[in-house]
C-alpha cells in the first residue's frame, strides 16, 4: 500500500514532536498502521528554521494554503493554533476533501460545530484527540471506551499549568504571583498566562470533553469560567486543614434539569486519587451509570506527549481514509442526527458545595448571625472552623463548608452576610466537590 | 439499518450485567452506534431461572451450539469463562462467520494466537476489552490511544481481590489468613481464590497487554507468577517503614534482551499515585517514549463495569462489521505479518531491585558478612534497616533495599546469606520497582 500523505501546519514544540516521533518510530508505527504515514510537505512562518530541523524529508513552504490546496496530500495536520486563520485552512482542507487533525482545543471548541458539519457533508474525518489533555486518550475513552455508558459526570485537571502553580502553592505556602514568576522562569507558564491562569484554556476542553461525554452541540460561550488568580494561600491552608486539597478543575455534569459547563477552584477530598495528581500532570475522571468512576492520568501538554496524541489520531485516520463514513466513530461520538439539544445552566442554576471564609469581628453573637443567614436560607453546613484570633489581633477568619446547595442561595447568603456590621471585606467562595 | 443480532454465552455476573446495561441505555448506546445491537439468543445451564431474568426479551436455550450456529447471529459475545468448551465454541462461531467479544482472560492468553489466526482467515474480529482490568478501557488504550509510542513498560494493580486484601492487611495490619476470610465473606474473594491469590488470574492479564504493547504472540507459558498468599505482615510495615507499599503487580518491560513479563508482589514507593490505588480498584501504568507515563484507574471487575467493557466492543464490531479488514484495528495492535517472536526472558535474567529480611544474631560482624556477601556480587545497597532485638530476644531482622541487579545474582547472594551461621530461617525476597 503507498505511504499516507500528510501536510503539517506549522512546526513549532507540537509540530516538531510530531515529525521526530514519527520519524523516530516509523517503523513501529507502520508495523501497528500497515500503511506508512508520510509527512511530504511542512508550513511554517519561517522556512530556513524548519529546513534546518527537518532535513530533505520533506518539502517546506511559507504558505499554508499550499499545503492545504495540494492535491497530494491526504491529511492536513493543523499544529498553528489560533481559531481565525486555522478556521479558514481547516475549512478549505475539508472542502478540498482532505481528513483533518488538529491539537487546537480553541478552534475545536469555539468552531467545532462549523468545522464537524462541513467534515460531514463531504465525508471527511477531523481528529482532535490532542486537543484535550495532551498525551491522554481521553477523547479515544470517552467516545469509545466508555460508549456503553450513560456518563454522570466528568471533573479533570486539564490545565498543567494552573496545577504547577497550586501544587507549588501548597508545598511551599507561596502566593500565587510568586510562583507565576518562577513557573514562567521554569517554562511552566507563558509569558502571557491568561489563557492558562483564568481557566480558558481548560473551558475550551471542558467544552470539548462535556459535548462527546453528552452529544451536545459545542457551547464554549456557555461554559462559566473562573481562574486561579485570585486564589490566597491562605485558604490553600485552610482546606489543607479540613482535609481538602485546591486544584482547578473542568467540570461537566448531567443533571435533571440540564448539563453544568464549569471551570473553577474547587475543595476536593485530600484523600481521592485525583487529589494527589501534582504538578503538571493530568487527570480525568469521568463517572459513567455502568463503569463507575474511572480516571485517565498522564502528561497534560509537552511537545512529545502531544505529539503521542497528534500521531495516534493519524493512525486512525489512516486506517479509516478509505472507509465509508458509517465504519468511522461519529465526530462527536454520537451521530450527528442523534445530537440533543440540551440546555448549559446558567452558573446561579448549578447546585454544589462551598467552602466559605468569613472575616469577621471576634465578638459574640457573630457566629449566630451568620448560621441564621444560612439555615434561613435553608443551607446546611457540613464542616466549621473558627481560628482564635491572632495576638492583638481583634478580627478572625470563620470557614464553613456547606452542604449541597443551588448556586444562587449562596449568593444570597453570602450577600447578607457581607451586610453584617461585624463582617468585614468580601466573604470568599471556592466551590467543593466530593467526587464520589 | 437493522439490528446487529448477538448471543450470549453465559448469564452469570457479567452475562446479567451486559444485558442489563445494553437494556437501560439502549437509547444512549444507539445514539452513539447508529445502529440497534440486540441480545437475541442466550445459551445457559439454567434456562428457567435465565428466562425469569429476561423475560420474552430473547431466545434462552440450554445448548450454546445453538448461538454460535444460529445463521441469524452477527456477533457471539462468550461470558462463560474456562478454556476448553469456551475454546471450541469460540473457534465454531468463527467458523461460522461471526465475530466474537469475549471477557476471558485465560482463553486469550493461553489460546489467542490459534483463536485470533482463525478469526484473521475468516476475516471477522475478536474483541477482549473486558479481558483486562474489567471496565478500564486499556486495551483499547495500548492498542490505538497509543500507537505512537514505542512502549517500555506497563506495570499494572490488575488483580482485585489481591490489592483488597493487601489494603486491608496494610491499613489493619492483619495477617493473610485473616484478610482472606473476611475477603471472602464480603465477597471480593471466591470461595477457590487460588487464581487470584497466586497471581495467575494477574498473569493471563499482563500476558495479554504484553502482546499488544510489544506484537509478540501470547505466551502464558513464559510468564513468572508468584502471589500474595506467602506474604508477611511484617514485610508490609516495614516496606512502609521504608516509604513503600506492597502491591501485587503484573509487570511487562522491554529490554535489550528480550521481554520481562512476571506478576509478583512489588515494594513500589508510596508517593506514587499507584501506590495509592486501594481496595478492589485497579490501575494501569504505562510507560510510552513518546507520551512518558500515564495511567489508567477504575474498577477491574463486578457485573457492570465489565459490562461497561463488553458493550463498548459490541458497538465497536457493530460499527466496523461490515467494514473491510483493513479499516479494522489488529487483534494484537500490530498487524499480523508484523508480530515480532521476541524472547521472554527467564526469571534469573530479570533486572530489578530488592527487599531483602534477613533473621539474623543479635551480634557483632554479622552484618559485615551480609554486607561481604552483597560486595562480591556487585550489589549495590541502597538503604538499610536494622531493629534492636525486642526485649529478651537474642534475633533481629535486618532489611536492605538494593539497587537494580539481576535476579540470579540476588539469589546466589541469597544462598550464601542463608549459609552464614548467624542467620536463621529464609532470607525474604521481594522485587521493588520506582515506576519512574
Amino acid at each position: 500500500m503507498t505511504p499516507i500523505k500528510v501536510g503539517l501546519l506549522g512546526l513549532g514544540t507540537v509540530g516538531a514532536g510530531t515529525f521526530n516521533v514519527l520519524r523516530r518510530n516509523q517503523e513501529e508505527i507502520m508495523r501497528r498502521a500497515g500503511r506508512a504515514i508520510e509527512i511530504t510537505m511542512i508550513a511554517v512562518r519561517n522556512v530556513e528554521r524548519a529546513r534546518a530541523l527537518v532535513g530533505d524529508a520533506c518539502e517546506v513552504v511559507g504558505d499554508p494554503a499550499l499545503v492545504v490546496n495540494n492535491p497530494n496530500i491526504d491529511i492536513v495536520v493543523e499544529l498553528i493554533g489560533g481559531v481565525d486563520l486555522t478556521k479558514a485552512l481547516v475549512l478549505t482542507a475539508i472542502a478540498n476533501g482532505k481528513h483533518v487533525v488538529t491539537a487546537n482545543k480553541a478552534l475545536v471548541a469555539i468552531h467545532g460545530n462549523e468545522i464537524f458539519k462541513a467534515a460531514q457533508d463531504k465525508g471527511v474525518m477531523v481528529a482532535f484527540e490532542a486537543a484535550v489533555a495532551g498525551g491522554i486518550p481521553i477523547i479515544k475513552s470517552l467516545r469509545e471506551g466508555l460508549s456503553a455508558n450513560r456518563i454522570e459526570w466528568i471533573a479533570g485537571i486539564i490545565n498543567g499549568t494552573t496545577n504547577f502553580i497550586l501544587t507549588e502553592m501548597r508545598d511551599k505556602g507561596l502566593d500565587f504571583a510568586t510562583v507565576l514568576k518562577q513557573a514562567q522562569e521554569l517554562g511552566y507558564a507563558e509569558s502571557d498566562p491568561t489563557f492558562d491562569i483564568e481557566g480558558v484554556d481548560a473551558a475550551h476542553k471542558a467544552t470539548i470533553m462535556a459535548a462527546i461525554a453528552f452529544g451536545i452541540p459545542m457551547q464554549f460561550d456557555k461554559a462559566h469560567i473562573e481562574g486561579i488568580s485570585q486564589l490566597q494561600a491562605i485558604d490553600i491552608a485552610y482546606a489543607e486543614q479540613l482535609g481538602y486539597r485546591i486544584k482547578l478543575l473542568g467540570i461537566t455534569k448531567r443533571t435533571a434539569k440540564g448539563i453544568e459547563l464549569r471551570v473553577h477552584p474547587t475543595l476536593i477530598p485530600g484523600t481521592r486519587l485525583i487529589a494527589n495528581v501534582e504538578g503538571a500532570m493530568n487527570a480525568v475522571l469521568v463517572q459513567g451509570d455502568a463503569v463507575g468512576a474511572s480516571m485517565y492520568y498522564g502528561k497534560g501538554a509537552g511537545a512529545e506527549p502531544t505529539a503521542s496524541s497528534v500521531i495516534a489520531d493519524l493512525v486512525d485516520v489512516t486506517r479509516l481514509a478509505t472507509a465509508d463514513p458509517e465504519h468511522r466513530v461519529p465526530y462527536l461520538a454520537f451521530q450527528p442526527n442523534a445530537i440533543n439539544q440540551e440546555v448549559i445552566l446558567p452558573m446561579s442554576e448549578i447546585t454544589t458545595s462551598y467552602y466559605l471564609r468569613i472575616r469577621v469581628a471576634d465578638q459574640a453573637g457573630v457566629l449566630a448571625d451568620v448560621t441564621r443567614i444560612m439555615a434561613d436560607l435553608s443551607i446546611s453546613i457540613d464542616a466549621m472552623l473558627q481560628k482564635e484570633p491572632a495576638e492583638g489581633e481583634v478580627q478572625t477568619d470563620i470557614i464553613m463548608l456547606t452542604h449541597q446547595t443551588q448556586e444562587k442561595n449562596v449568593l444570597e447568603a453570602i450577600r447578607n452576610i457581607e451586610q453584617l456590621s461585624s463582617v468585614f471585606g468580601p466573604v470568599v467562595k471556592i466551590r467543593l466537590e466530593q467526587l464520589s
